[in-house]
């Protein structure tokens, strides 16, 4: 159960400081990834686990900012297999658990993290759902449900999540995470100033009663139109997506 | 039950086009009403029903931009008799029914609308609450979901509900819309370039299916620091707050 070689293409991220193996077709991690690493408010020593890690991409830009003691959890063997030979490539101490978030394995369960981290699927991304009515909206509720009922579960008392997710979903995540979590922080992520989100940001403490914070945008691009590769990424997200600084969510 | 001219102020909106008759201390409606009627998408002949419309502000600002038929409930005599004088004063036909919207008077009950517009009590506005507890946000959460029942009953199908609230209150206005409503629409308020929201308009179709927005902030103030009286209003403000013009919702 692991990827021929040959499907595979080593990208670099971080400016090119971490080098992951991914597959060249099927889910691949990018910018979400990186911006999910940034938001985690996580100090040295901290205790992180990853739901979903596939090629291990946000624990490992995690891990080259501050040095935590991170755990990730994958279901698919082959993208398993993956994160942890990218995580011996950068000579970092990643945990690679093989399971289903849903089923969480023994080992999983049995300890307490402070922070918590996921990438939940993004279900039709990058297309409109062929059928957007209310069947496959519950579908997805529960899903993303699923995701932070098991990240909060794995929580300490007063420890984080973080999530990243398609703006749209907004609405779920916020009902997700319902009374078992509080001092939710929302940071908007935004193409160009002044454009509606594509994807949010959430932080959220288990346990927490501060009240619900919504942030300014994170704007990526600086110009008008798209540059190539790049090229008109702001400041902001230059320093994210090149230098591996973390997000400020303090507003 | 009405109030003392010697209490009442009489105030300017929209650059004076609007005079409104307020009391000088107690509930007083400012830029938050003036905003509300921006948010709401009303087209000329439009049925349109304000929840708690206080001195009428937001009606009257509304009615000012756009000439809709325009009808307001007021839980208090003295509000509900002050908002048909200010009506009376701009020569507007805005019908003010007394009566309290948990015990919809039948005379509404009967009828539907196109739009509901409501800006909800912010509870502890302007102060912290003294217990930020569970048995606090309970109670919070249970009044701004009578507000958004009450409005989502009144409208017919595909009819939209507009609302400004607190930031921090965007959780409990999107569980109290649930189901009900869709293609709900975030446009956050903040008072300075990145800076978080201290307000959200919010606006939800009801029965409609289409995935949630939330769109880049409106920013009220341009310079760095407080002018007075409002002179670092931004382009974007001034266009709403003195020239009465609708706010832009499509992203």
């Amino acid at each position: 159960m692991s990827f021929d070689p040959a499907d595979l293409s080593l990208d670099g991220f971080l400016d090119g400081r971490l080098r992951i193996a991914q597959p060249k077709t099927g889910f691949r991690s990018g910018m979400d990834a990186v911006l999910l690493a940034a938001a985690c408010p996580a100090a040295p020593g901290a205790r992180v686990l990853e739901l979903g890690c596939g090629a291990g991409v946000a624990s490992l830009c995690l891990m080259a900012r501050v040095p935590v003691v991170a755990a990730a959890l994958e279901v698919q063997p082959a993208y398993a297999a993956l994160a942890r030979e990218n995580a011996r490539r950068a000579g970092m101490a990643l945990e690679v658990i093989e399971g289903d978030l849903t089923r969480m394995p023994a080992e999983l369960r049995a300890r307490g993290f402070d922070h918590v981290i996921a990438n939940p699927p993004y279900f039709e991304a990058g297309t409109p759902a062929p059928d957007p009515g209310r069947a496959q909206a519950r579908h997805e509720s529960a899903d993303l449900a699923a995701w932070i009922d098991a990240g909060l579960r794995r929580l300490v008392p007063g420890g984080w999540l973080t999530l990243i997710q398609r703006a749209e979903r907004l609405g779920d995540l916020l009902a997700a995470l319902g009374a078992r979590a509080g001092a939710v922080t929302i940071l908007p992520v935004a193409g160009r100033a002044g454009r509606p989100a594509g994807r949010v940001l959430l932080r959220a403490r288990k346990g927490g009663r501060a009240p619900l914070r919504l942030l300014a945008p994170l704007v990526l691009h600086a110009a008008a139109a798209h540059g190539r590769d790049g090229e008109d990424l702001s400041d902001a997200a230059q320093a994210v997506l090149r230098r591996g600084e973390a997000l400020d969510f303090s507003g």
